[in-house]
């Protein structure tokens, strides 16, 4: 599949003076290969790239054939979120131990990165969560995640109840420290450390994963991803619904947290080596035995 | 949704004499408002409906509208494997506690599949599974399951080796009592004993349950239904793989069991106050808390 | 086993007006059999004990034989490390579903309270938690835990790092929402929602239940009551440690919780036809099948 | 503490050749440094140890100071429960990466064990079960573990109903694919992958870890270890209990397996710089993380 990429941005991980110079040099790499190189107007004033044309993420997302995102799988959770609207194709360049969204190790980026651009990638599409807090019949809150939806219980420290439905059925109460709803993507981020299934990038499925639950015979269920899942908070002292992680928003007693697949998805590029199941062996371990 | 059912197949759980007065009552209730009956052959002849037209089930298969299974879920996986091929939509009667598959109640029959032969209903595609064990290079078994397919140790007690790839991309190794591989609507039988998420039944997926894995971080998976799962018996003093853990096949180490989502679907009406939510809260006792 | 119980002391839970005609009633019903009844002040001010002795927790634990605690578990968590220093034995009757820890029921609670006073009752030991919190080299606060010390992330909703050790050896570094360190009497509470084992009451160990492990071989460990677990907090926004769920002090990095078996232990008293297991098999549902 | 260690047996795992030469030069070792090695019989036939002393396992108990076993932790397991009448106490050479109960290496053995028989060890007593199977009021069989007792189905591959008491209490019925008892020993062995809590060594217990439950709530439980279990099978297509995964007994509905504490206890040495936590993070890849 070859596809004509001329314009590419590079976007780097906020305040990561380590990453300066290998994102000058990828820059000028690509400029030399004749590419149309901006950088991300953050990136470039950390990073002192002047000699670059500077966009911010919303001209990037209007002009950019692809977006080159260098930092962890945390920047490429934020970066993704924003360019979502604009169907911008991203690669992301890991400068440590691989992620799961940014495969392109920075050792190898410059022949990686070349080969890809020239059209040698797969590519694959992920789906992204839009939720909405509503209070008293008003929207109050809303915002995208990439990896998870998590209704949780607050500082307090104790339970919350929440009522759980899903395209207008109910599915059930439950006490329990929170809930978290999952993409494919998330399935083996937070997901996965309460005990979640793994999902497939390529399944059209979200996953409901209770936190700690009271009731024993709760378990990890995975609905389709067109599902509008409810969360009504019930009885809480102190809750709050996280995005990815990375940004909250307190919620009260009678809140209703509504989850929907986002209309648009993030296009990934990987290597043409990529493999989904070598990566999942790689970061879950499975090698080691008892 | 009006259908124009005209011929219903009744077809009884094996040996049940205790079914023969409700089957005959059904079957005459039936008659009795114009439809057609078929009594399935080896019912008719332990219930001694002789009054009734008898058939096989190929033949049901063949001629039949609708086919009325009355027994438990067991009976519901077993008719509706051999049933599969002809596309004949299935209603379940269950004479205990409703089951997933058999949700219309034995005590208030008549009225429901008075209403459901009359369109009132909803109805549902379930995948099934082919699975093939290859052994040096020639196919020496296959079955279908509608459940799951569960390659396990055998009499012996001991742990088996197993690889697993998944459309030809090697996932991992494997050191545990078995895999269970399972559609949605096995997700809630035994796949879930050993610790796997529940699959919504319109979710095209399959789950690989991992059964008392040795490697700790051996996690459930839920993959494509489009893909091919491969498990090959890298080591086993005794293995075996079971379908819907009513048929099975003796393994030896090198083989190579195969399992692909089946062609057809089963088609399965549900009662229009049906809810799966409402059947996973009352099996799995989800009301009940610490 | 018949012993010589003279003076009772009563104690409701806290605010609860439902309880002031039945424990007026107990207390009447005690005063007539000729024991001494002493009433806790705070709840003979709230329930309009006034024709009673009055005396408050730590009077009670000088000079009660015996204390009887209306409420539910929770209240009990509360009065049991209150009176703890005193070795008084406790009585505990809950006003709705039993409790593990309080196991007459109000309905019938004459004749079982009159029984047990009788003598006819069975005791049980059970261990409580002494927690300190070490902080550059001074102690900066301490609690008493029946059920648990749980050492975990607070609002900002991200993993916390801790070490952990044991009798001065290393155990482990783990990145998770948090760490449980319960009682026998803990590990059906708290713990066992994280997925920690029931350790039964008799049993001299604690149990370290990591909450949602970053690291998947992660596993619950039960170790002796006579341990001093330590956990430091290496990395955390955000982190507090809770003692039963009722208090809880605010973490910083570099904070070490020192966890040791307290010196007293709870005497309960039960009815003779006190089963911890079926306690545990009501409780825990475990009637209910799939 | 120093120990009088005159007598030194030596065992090599069965049928493994590549011990001899090891096996060999330990013992020719040890007699250089004037201990009175004894070869157990059929290791020395195995490995054509004439040279030396030698004796069967029955006389090693009855004249060894401590007893030596080469190989894995599951020859350990089995020299164990054979030696444990005679109160030997054991050190454990492992050829490859060290066992839980093989804890030195065949790499440094010369240094460790002279160190050791130097009176430089820690010494630990392990706890082992002994199981009775009693049919129609008759024992039928009995043996001794060191790990497990495992109730389990067999080949059929369909679950047993097993009805569960401790001390003569009912404790519950469970529909299973079994269910595991360990002591502390066995709580990293199988009894780990059933999903069962690791139980520190020096723990008065034992746990109860069902496979595969058929009930949502059913949790892993940790009892005192001179608590009587006992076991009866209920219903069974196909039922075996089996010792250590070494032994085995096929069981019948009706059936009653009776499990309690050995009398006897396995001294195991180990080199003082065993650490425990050491072992566990080693063995269950603690340090690896998502």
């Amino acid at each position: 599949m070859s596809q004509p990429f001329k314009t590419i941005a590079l976007i780097g991980k906020y305040n990561s003076p380590e990453l300066s110079e290998p994102l000058l040099r990828l820059a000028n790499f690509l400029v030399e290969r004749q590419y149309d190189v901006l950088v991300a107007r953050q990136t470039a004033e950390q990073i002192g790239a002047s000699a670059y044309s500077m966009a911010n993420l919303a001209e990037i997302g209007g002009v950019a054939d692809v977006a080159v995102v260098m930092g962890g799988d945390g920047t490429m959770l934020n970066i993704a979120r924003t360019l979502v609207p604009f169907n911008v194709p991203l690669i992301g360049i890991n400068q440590g131990r691989l992620g799961f969204l940014t495969d392109v190790s920075i050792d190898t980026m410059f022949d990686t990165v070349a080969e890809m651009l020239a059209g040698e990638f797969s590519s694959e599409d992920r789906i992204l969560l839009n939720a909405e807090v509503w209070r008293s019949g008003e929207k109050v809150f809303d915002a995208c995640s990439f990896n998870d939806v998590v209704v949780a219980k607050g500082n307090a420290g104790r339970l919350i109840e929440i009522e759980v439905s899903i395209d207008g059925d109910f599915v059930n109460s439950q006490r329990a420290d929170g809930l978290v709803v999952a993409t494919p993507t998330g399935s083996t981020a937070y997901a996965l450390s309460a005990g979640g299934p793994i999902l497939h990038p390529t399944l059209e499925a979200i996953a409901l994963v209770p936190i700690c639950p009271h009731t024993l015979s709760a378990r990890p269920i995975a609905v389709n991803s067109h599902s509008t899942v409810e969360i009504t908070i019930t009885y809480a002292d102190d809750a709050r619904v996280h995005f990815d992680g990375q940004r909250h928003f307190d919620l009260k007693v009678g809140d209703k947290v509504v989850v929907r697949r986002a209309k648009s998805t993030v296009h990934l590029l990987h290597p043409v080596d990529h493999s989904y199941y070598d990566m999942l062996r790689q970061k879950l371990h499975w090698g080691e035995k008892l």
